[in-house]
């Protein structure tokens, strides 16, 4: 508890974090603090010096962990960041919700969009406990994100098991050499959506 | 009338449409069928002298086209095929619904997962109006269908106006030019989380 105690001050020293995190909850900040200095502890991490940065990758890596001991889904969490405040997690969640996009950093973009009612992500941070997939990625660059920070690499994922890696190098293959075909039909009919999609003059674009 | 008629005749024998797709909703296929072939007239589609594969793309087609008439969203929508059947459609709502990562694909990918209860789309085929951006890609791989169908090209929907060509080239690009910066924090304590996943027996991999 005195680990959890140090870690609220060194929180709210850090992101003023009873005052923005989480306002009136500092039953909620303990326990979080407390379970996030526990897995700590286990990542060797000191919980007492690191950067605002740090922090946040720390509570990223915390929950990847804490993922893999739920049985819940695979090692991977992001956090997103608006400011000082956390205002999305995100854990893996593809078996146990039979979603292949249930990425930590998809479930975490979705979250915060609703949050901010909002399709971008302008000013945030995205936190993430692995380099992004190309899925992860192409969303981030569609939510335009100010930055990423990540701690494990795709090789590192790869060497785990994930086909991340695989990925990055079919995306950049020709369509013919491909694993999964990708076989083009209509070509000629297909332009009028986007004819109608250029001249619609109260579209919203994205 | 006669063209719906004509239609749900050709389909009828191309994928025994009554008795799998929609069992025993005649006048909904009705309807359905036409609305596709009013669309199918726009569009230049002869919906009478078509292939299988082509009448699924055709309904993508349409589809794409009705949602920016709708103004529900982009010019661009998907089907998922397993066997003869339709099992999902998806259709672009990133700004109706304030998400980033609904894009048609994305849709139509967990619709179908939904489904079936699974998060593989084992045998199935995706046909989509435009080709997948990377993030619609890597969800591709992530569910890993039989084959894609697509119409437009990337570079089709890069001159629509769409980021598509871009976030390719962005994926291949170092870390260090990329416009969205990523920045890795914390490499050496982020192997927890994947040693866990290694040494958890009761893992379902995915």
């Amino acid at each position: 508890m005195a680990l959890a105690d140090a870690r609220i001050g060194h929180l709210a020293r850090l992101a003023r974090w009873r005052d923005i995190l989480i306002p009136a909850d500092v039953t909620r900040c303990a326990t979080i603090a407390a379970a996030d200095c526990n897995l700590a502890r286990e990542l060797m991490l000191d919980p007492t010096t690191n950067s605002l940065c740090d922090t946040f990758m720390a509570r990223a890596l915390a929950l990847s962990l804490q993922n893999v001991r739920s049985g819940r889904g695979g090692p991977f969490a992001a956090v997103i960041v608006k400011g000082s405040e956390i205002i999305a997690e995100g854990m893996n969640c593809v078996t146990a919700t039979n979603d292949p996009t249930a990425h930590a950093e998809m479930v975490a973009i979705r979250e915060a969009c609703r949050k901010l009612q909002s399709f971008e992500l302008v000013e945030c941070e995205i936190y993430t406990s692995c380099e992004p997939c190309p899925m992860c990625m192409g969303a981030i660059y569609w939510a335009r994100p100010a930055r990423v920070y990540f701690a494990n690499s795709a090789a590192d994922a790869a060497r785990a098991g994930f086909d991340d890696a695989f990925i990055y190098r079919e995306l950049s293959a020709p369509h013919a050499e491909r694993k999964i075909p990708m076989i083009q039909l209509r070509h000629d009919e297909a332009p009028a959506a986007f004819r109608a999609w250029r001249e619609k003059s109260d579209k919203i674009r994205y």
